[in-house]
């Protein structure tokens, strides 16, 4: 079974890679970009049995850090 | 309006990061982990005006390294 786990930056932590892309997109001559974030998007080949729960405490202990972090999962 | 832009390394292309997160989850205890590989996942906030060309030049310029990395862009 696959997963796909979205990592984000929580609203209001600073991003300073998110940051540098909207600079480099600006000075390539990409006009309209008005903000751009960086998330990890990490994909798990998981067997059949795992849970949810399982998953979620994937999550909370290795695959994102949950004080700056926000995580979804996403079956399939 | 918000974009979302799925990065991920091509099938083939040696992915350490992945190759740890699989090491830790199994240290951490948790079998049926049969494969992780990661990625980025980047957020756009782009003006109404921007183009589906336009986001795939920005992608191809940027945001992507075309070479080893896949890109799948994601309105709304």
């Amino acid at each position: 079974m696959k997963l796909r786990i979205h990592v984000t930056l929580k609203p209001g932590v600073l991003d300073p890679q998110g940051k540098a892309i909207e600079h480099a997109l600006s000075g390539l001559g990409f006009a309209g970009v008005e903000g751009a974030r960086v998330g990890k998007l990490i994909e798990l080949e998981v067997a059949e049995g795992v849970t949810d729960d399982q998953v979620d405490a994937m999550c909370r202990q290795l695959l994102a850090n949950t004080v700056i972090e926000n995580y979804r999962v996403e079956r399939g």
